[in-house]
């Protein structure tokens, strides 16, 4: 069996990378999903599965606790969810990944056309070639190589094609909530081949902190929104450091900062001569495995309120939540998953595999909290390059996570040997 | 002769008052001031100066050290000049005033249109009313009122109504170049009817704090930019308290902060969950009447040359100069026009002058220091509702002021009795 998908998925190599290209070329920022998900409806179609196309939506949904996105109707941008029914008695498993990728940012940055999907030296360019096309073909091509070469398995495979994940995720949530659970999924984001059990979740905040105009030159009359703010940034690192310290899961032994509080954005005053009477700071805060949103937001705003500042404790900063957030998600470590993907990847790539916290949310949170599908993130692809202007996928570990995937399926799901011949 | 000053200025007050909302309807912000200056040269006819109409230009002024705008090329814009030659024997001064104003702002926060030109409640309101159509109309009143009741001065009087002075400067230094300097200026600004015979100059800088990108979730991968910058902030406010601890001018005595650093804005990254990698900050800087601008450029860069902060002493924020800048101006208290400007004061008023040191730059900084021609500013008026909404100047102070500037001219010019019947 092992050697049939090997054989198998070096035979279907080349056709592969060919159709991962054509779903680079069909770019699928948020809003423009439509025309890949067509490609992967046709390619699960192609592999034999039982294919949903819809576009997710219902008041449970947009009312879900959990439920974070820009926008409220999904016209034009659909799931496609597959579904490989087992014989039975097996557990049942889904493959997650989203095909909305980020924007291009800036072209003069990049080498190429964005979306060009070119090939060269063993690699695939273009956006979204690593966040998360290159995985998702991996879970596509372990799919199809169980199928093609006659295996039958016990348990479900469920493959979730999803949009929305880079703006919070609604949509794994919907197909959380139209039953496409699992006992397991397994999220083949770029971890560089290493294995997430346990999955950092986030939140963005605004803060926004208020001064009092005067002139420049009379600046004594005013207050600084600038100097106040800086009250504010050091309380956030205070905060984090606080949070920090009682972090003891030794999956982030060697992470210096598990949890960041990240100042990303900071915007205030208007004019050079004028005192600022507004500064407003957007950051990103890390959600620990064993904390709930609420709980950190609670904290966030505690911070707020209690400055050590005789300005800012009449004139409290407003903290907003806003924009994207991800649940934070974690699977034991000895979880039966966890140690079969470690199996199967020592078998594979004859070397340890790296067992560590992912420093960012993926869509795993919801599927482990929300969807009762503990998940664990693995997969071919480096984070660095997501997000980046020359966005690329090396295909040899797309190769190689299809190969481990697909090996991980048959243990987890199991085989029906009577009607395997 | 002060009788008859006091009578006419009663008497024209009706007029006068109309036709300075005439000048305030006649939007002057920067590039449209032609027409305002048509109807100070056509007052200053009427008076019977005369008149030079003309656009700043040539070498000597754009490329003279103190030139400062946003623009070269002053098609559109003239200044105007008015001159009233004295008899011999007398001291000349010269009456200078911009009507360059400042864009109105949010429209929505102005009561009527910004340039209503409205009267009402024995004021002027409108964009300019106080700084400085009003101040302007207080010096045209008071040589119209000297010359209309027959009085023969000794010395000349000029009167400078200039462009550019929001933005640094150039109509003055202009109107020096062409040689229409005199012994002594005044400046109506609204000085709320202090006497200010020293300026504090200013300049604008701009300062980039670089730091290094990452993704929030591992931002210990970066460094960032806004926690950086605040080591710059720290160290400018440290820098404003060294600059001020050595200023010894009793002038200053009620000044918290004679010449402040005035951070008036800041910007960086733009993402919540990226670490920043740059931040601007602008602002502008006090210059004390004893400074040249470039030994305070020179203190300000090095103070950000010698951080006290490991990366910051690599990446050294670069700072620039832009923008607007003012000389500064000072003139001894017991200068004789000083003095003859608070006797004046006294008579009017019945009550002591207030002698201050101004918190912001005018044009006398350029008079004084380009033009040899060493200039107190008086005016009426109130800084607190310049650039501000609303804008607006009291009739009886515009009044006030012309009468004090009109004896004071007396004063100081001379009269000469034998041709003064």
């Amino acid at each position: 069996m092992k050697k049939q998908i090997s054989a198998y998925l070096a035979e279907h190599k080349d056709e592969a990378v060919a159709w991962l290209s054509k779903t680079i070329k069909e770019r699928s920022e948020q809003g423009l999903e439509k025309g890949v998900q067509k490609l992967v409806a046709d390619r699960l179609e192609m592999i034999g599965l039982e294919v949903t196309t819809y576009e997710p939506g219902g008041e449970e949904f947009i009312n879900h606790p959990y439920f974070c996105a820009g926008r409220t109707d999904f016209t034009g941008s659909p799931n496609v969810i597959g579904v490989w029914k087992g014989t039975g008695g097996g557990r049942s498993i889904v493959l997650n990944g989203h095909v909305d990728v980020v924007p291009a940012g800036d072209l003069k940055d990049w080498d190429d056309d964005p979306f060009s999907g070119a090939v060269r030296d063993g690699r695939v360019y273009g956006r979204g070639a690593t966040d998360m096309k290159g995985g998702n073909l991996s879970s596509l091509l372990a799919i199809q190589a169980l199928k093609k070469t006659g295996c039958k398995l016990k348990g479900d495979v469920v493959f979730h094609s999803v949009i929305e994940e880079e703006s919070g995720g609604a949509g794994t949530l919907s197909a959380i909530l139209k039953g496409f659970t699992a006992d397991a999924a397994i999220i083949p984001e770029p971890t560089n081949m290493k294995i997430f059990p346990v999955q950092q979740g986030s939140m963005w905040f605004k803060i926004t902190v208020k001064g009092k105009s005067a002139h420049g030159g009379t600046r004594y009359e005013g207050v600084s929104a600038i100097e106040k703010s800086m009250v504010a940034v050091n309380a956030l690192l205070q905060l984090e450091k606080k949070r920090n310290d009682r972090i003891t899961d030794p999956l982030y032994r060697n992470v210096p900062i598990p949890v960041p509080i990240n100042i990303g954005k900071i915007t205030g005053g208007n004019w050079p001569s004028s005192v600022p009477d507004i500064v407003v700071i957007e950051g990103r805060i890390g959600v620990a495995p064993n904390e709930s949103l609420e709980m950190v937001r609670e904290e966030l705003e505690a911070a707020m309120n209690e400055l050590d500042d005789d300005w800012l404790k009449i004139h409290k900063p407003a903290v907003e939540w806003f924009g994207a957030q991800w649940l934070p998600g974690a699977i034991k470590t000895d979880h039966d998953l966890t140690k079969v993907i470690m199996k199967r990847f020592e078998e594979v790539t004859s070397s340890a595999p790296v067992i560590e916290a992912s420093p960012w949310g993926t869509d795993g949170g919801l599927l482990t909290n929300a969807g009762s599908t503990p998940a664990v993130v693995f997969g071919p692809g480096v984070t660095g390059l997501a997000h980046y202007h020359n966005e690329y996928i090396e295909i040899a570990k797309i190769m190689e996570a299809a190969e481990i995937i697909a090996l991980t399926i048959l243990d987890w799901c199991g085989v029906d040997e009577i009607e395997g011949d």
